[in-house]
């Protein structure tokens, strides 16, 4: 392998390791157990669940892949704290959704060249990706990568129960 | 610039950008904030910063760079548990050790290609490496990047007092 394919089969090795121990932890879980706070006033499991797969799935078209599969969980899991909305989907809905974006996700990837990944993501123009060629999706995928760890962190914080 | 050294730059903004949160939040709090749990009978702030901070310099030797400045955090820090060890460094003591400690890395990170990031990591044999060619310098970037990102994102759960 060469450098540059190394260095992209490692990013996405690093992926799937974030995304594989989340679905692991989530999926395990009963409706009831998802509603519990990770700690006392803060996000409740469910939330996070659902907060981690409107971004994935919002990487569709931040990435140019395709269009959103799931835009109607943004005013739920993005546009709104936890507590605002009543109708949540249920843990086997988001369950279902999530594997799904993750799917499309993983295709998607496995297609890109090193030199894909170096290019701009969607949410910048040309002009300013001449000034900021960091804005690219690469550090896209990393900084997501981030974000799922983030989140995950939080919610091995859950009581058991 | 070529898309590895693109890559690589994602990369280490990356590590950096989750370096610098983790910084602003730990050097913020005081000594006596930092003696609080994230959640209850979870970690307190002032073992997670340790924590990293063992982990992190514990980076020096496994990427091949230089040897641990600080070898004496790991009984405190990655072989026991919180609550295990009575002499804790202050605050003042690991921020100052933290941010030598990332000095180093980022110093010794600047220096290396891409070639050098896809090379083998100093725990793995040349022989195993053949075989596992992603057990790499990279792979442990990014692995340690979500490290931080975890326990960063479980530091941010801490009641604010």
């Amino acid at each position: 392998m060469n450098p540059e394919a190394s260095l992209i089969d490692s990013a996405l090795r690093s992926w799937k390791t974030n995304v594989d121990r989340t679905t692991k932890l989530f999926s395990a879980l009963t409706e009831e157990q998802l509603l519990e706070q990770v700690a006392p006033g803060k996000n409740r499991l469910i939330y996070l669940w659902g907060h981690l797969t409107a971004s994935s799935d919002a990487l569709l078209p931040l990435l140019g892949l395709s269009q959103r599969l799931h835009p109607e969980l943004d005013f739920i899991f993005i546009a709104n704290p936890d507590g605002h909305s009543q109708n949540l989907p249920s843990g086997a809905d988001l369950k279902r959704i999530w594997n799904e974006v993750n799917d499309a996700l993983w295709t998607a990837f496995s297609n890109l060249s090193g030199s894909d990944w170096a290019q701009r993501h969607t949410a910048i123009s040309q002009e300013d990706f001449k000034l900021e060629p960091h804005r690219n999706r690469f550090t896209i995928l990393l900084g997501r990568t981030a974000h799922l760890a983030y989140h995950f962190g939080q919610a091995t914080l859950a009581p058991q129960r």
